[in-house]
C-alpha cells in the first residue's frame, strides 16, 4: 500500500482549530482510497516564539524535508510583529524548498454567499499562479537616516530572468493541462518603471512557445477592478510576488471564500515537499471559539493529494465540500451564514466522503 | 470678477473627446456661479511624441506654472510604450509641481450600474488618499546581467519620512475636514520587510496627533478584498503611491464608477498648480466612436472647482450630474447601459446646471 508522510503544522489561532477537521477528513479518504497516511506534528508557531526565540528549531528545515508534503494550519500572533513571524517560517520554507509556484483557485461555490450581483456557481471558476519565492518581497533594503528629518526607508525588489521565466511558463503550463488555453498577465509598467517593463518583455518571449494560448495583460489597478467588474472573463492569471498575493485574496472575496479558499506552495521538480494551506490567518479575533470554518484547510489538504498524485482522493473531498455546501440542511459556520461551529461543518464534510 | 486661468491638456484617445464636454459644463457654472474662466489648451500627448520625441516642450513645466490648476484627459497610445508616455508627461507633472496627494473618491452614485449585490446610492462612499510623488514609482534600478542566463531587473521603492508624513498628516487632517474622524492604512509590511514597517511606524506615531480619529491598518491583499466585503466600512484610506493606485481603480470598479470617477493630484500648498483628471485611460479601443462617458472628466472639473475655492461651484456640477444619472430617460453611455453618445450626454449634464 502506498503511503504518504506528512508533516502538520498547526500554527497559531484558528490554524490548530481547522487543522484536526482536515486531519479527520484525508483519514476518511485514505480509508476508502486504500493507500496510507503518516501524520507528524509539529508546533511551531508565535507561541513556541515567544518561549524560545524561534520559530521553529534550526533544523526544522532539514526535518521538514523528510516528509512528502506539509500542510499548514496559519501563522501569526498580535504580539508578534508579523515580519518576524513569517520570515522566521513561511517564507523560509517557500524559499529554501522552491515552493516557487502559489496555485489558487477563484471558484465561485454552491451555498456560499456571493458578494456580487447575479453570479451562480460555475460562472466565476480560474486560477492564479503567483510568484512564490523573488520578487517585491525582499529583505534588500532599510532605513537610512534613522531619527533625522533625511529618514527613510527603502526595498529593493529582485525579479530573476531564472524566477521570472519558470512561474510564467508554469502558467502556460497550466493552461494547456487545463485545457483553458488563455493566460493573463498582471503588470504595472507604467508605474514600476524597470521590474514590470522585464517582466512584461518576458511575458511575451515565454508566450511564444505556447503559440496556441491566447494571451493579455492588464496593470494591476485596472485588473484588480475587472476582478469585480467581469471575473468571468479569467483562466489563467498570472502574476508576481505581490500582484498574486493581492489578486489571490480579491479573487477569494469576489466569490465570497476569504475563509475557504486554499493556497498551494509548490515546487514542480518535486524535489523538495511542498507546502497545503488555507488562505485566511490565524483570525485572532475569533480563536478559541471553535467557530472558523474549516473548509480553506480541507480543500487544502485536497490540493495536496492532487499533487502527490492521488486525484480520485482529492476530487472525493471537493466532491464532498460541495455537495455538504448545496445542502439546505448543512451545518454553516458563521462567515457563511449560519451558527454551526468548525467540529460540526467538519464532521458533516467526513460524514459525506 | 474673480477668473481662473487653467490649463488644458486633452492628450490621446477618449481624453480628446471628453474634454469639450468638460468645459462646457465649467463655462455654464462660471457664468451661474459669476467668475471667469480662461483656458489655454495644450496638444502634448503621444501624438505628439510620435512627431516630435517629447511628450512636452523643454520648457513645458513653466508653461504649466503660470496657470491657477490644470485639466488633463487621458494620455497613453498602444503604439507608445507606457513607461515613455507617462514618465514624460504625467508623472513629471505630479512630481515637480509636488501634487504628492492624490484623492479619489469612491461613491455609489445613482443610475449606475453596480456589480455588488444589494447596495444603494449611499452605502459606498468613502475617500482614497493616496502618496502620488515617491514610493513604489521610481526610476532607481534596471536591468542586470542583460542576454545572459543570470539576468534580472532590480526596481527600488524608496519612502522618506517627508514624503510619507506629509501624505500620512493629510489624510488625517482629510478625515477631520470632513467629519469623519476614521483613516484606514493600507501595508504589506508582513512581506514588503522594510518599506511597509517603516510606513506602519510613521502611520501609528502621526496618529497620536489626531487622537479624536479611529485608526486602522490591514494588509493590501485582505484590504482589496474588504473593499468588495464590506465597502461601507471606509472613510479615508492612505495608501502608498503603488497601494492607492490599486485600491483607487479597485474603489470605482466595485462602484461600477470606472468610467465615472475622478483624480485629482493635490499640491496642498498651493505653490503649485494642482492637476484634475478622469480615472479612465485613453481607451483606445473605443477612440473616435465619441461614445466614452464624459463624467469623470466633468467630476475632475468639479473638484477643481472645490480646490479653487469655488465649493459652490463644484456642489452645482455634483449635484448636475447626479440629479441626470438619477433620471430615467437621462442619456446613457454604453458603459452605463445606454446608447447614447458622450455630447448628449455632457449636454444633459450642461442643460442640468
Ligand atoms: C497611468 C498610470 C501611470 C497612472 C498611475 O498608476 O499613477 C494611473 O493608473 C493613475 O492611477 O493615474
Ligand atoms: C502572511 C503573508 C506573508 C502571506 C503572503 O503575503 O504571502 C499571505 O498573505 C499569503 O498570501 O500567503
Amino acid at each position: 500500500m502506498k503511503s504518504y508522510d506528512i508533516a502538520v503544522i498547526p500554527g497559531d489561532g484558528i490554524g490548530t482549530e481547522v487543522m484536526p477537521e482536515a486531519l479527520h477528513v484525508l483519514e476518511r479518504t485514505a480509508e476508502l482510497c486504500g493507500f496510507g497516511l503518516k501524520f507528524r506534528t509539529y508546533d511551531w508557531s508565535c507561541e513556541t516564539w515567544l518561549k524560545t526565540g524561534k520559530m521553529m528549531p534550526d533544523d526544522g528545515m532539514s526535518q521538514l524535508s523528510q516528509h512528502d508534503s506539509i500542510l499548514l494550519g496559519a501563522v501569526g500572533f498580535p504580539s508578534v510583529p508579523d515580519h518576524i513571524s513569517l520570515w522566521g517560517l513561511l517564507i523560509p520554507i517557500r524559499r529554501e524548498f522552491h515552493q516557487y509556484v502559489n496555485l489558487r483557485p477563484v471558484r465561485l461555490l454552491p451555498g456560499i454567499p456571493c458578494p456580487l450581483a447575479n453570479k451562480k456557481p460555475g460562472d466565476i471558476d480560474f486560477w492564479i499562479v503567483r510568484e512564490n519565492c523573488e520578487g517585491e518581497y525582499s529583505q534588500i533594503g532599510g532605513v537610512f537616516g534613522e531619527g533625522t528629518p533625511a529618514e527613510g526607508a527603502m526595498q529593493t525588489a529582485v525579479f530573476t530572468r531564472y524566477g521570472t521565466d519558470r512561474i510564467l511558463r508554469y502558467a502556460f503550463d497550466y493552461a494547456r493541462k487545463l485545457g483553458r488555453p488563455h493566460v493573463t498577465s498582471a503588470t504595472k509598467s507604467n508605474g514600476l518603471f524597470h521590474s514590470m517593463p522585464y517582466w512584461d518583455s518576458r511575458f511575451a518571449d515565454i508566450g511564444k512557445d505556447y503559440p496556441e494560448v491566447r494571451t493579455d495583460q492588464y496593470h494591476i489597478d485596472i485588473l484588480a477592478a475587472r476582478f469585480v467588474m467581469s471575473p468571468e472573463r479569467f483562466d489563467v492569471v498570472v502574476g508576481s510576488n505581490l500582484f498574486g498575493d493581492i489578486l489571490s485574496d480579491l479573487g477569494p472575496g469576489v466569490t465570497g471564500t476569504i475563509a475557504v479558499a486554499p493556497s498551494a506552495n509548490i515546487n514542480p521538480e518535486r524535489k523538495y515537499p511542498s507546502m497545503f494551506e488555507p488562505v485566511h490567518g490565524s483570525a485572532p479575533d475569533i480563536a478559541g471559539q471553535f467557530i472558523a470554518n474549516p473548509i480553506g484547510q480541507i480543500w487544502a489538504a485536497s490540493m495536496m493529494m492532487d499533487h502527490l498524485g492521488e486525484p480520485e482522493a482529492a476530487n472525493l473531498i471537493m466532491k464532498a465540500i460541495e455537495t455538504v455546501l448545496d445542502r439546505p440542511d448543512a451545518p454553516r459556520t458563521p462567515d457563511i451564514g449560519g451558527t454551526a461551529g468548525t467540529k460540526e461543518l467538519g464532521a458533516a464534510i467526513k460524514a459525506q466522503i
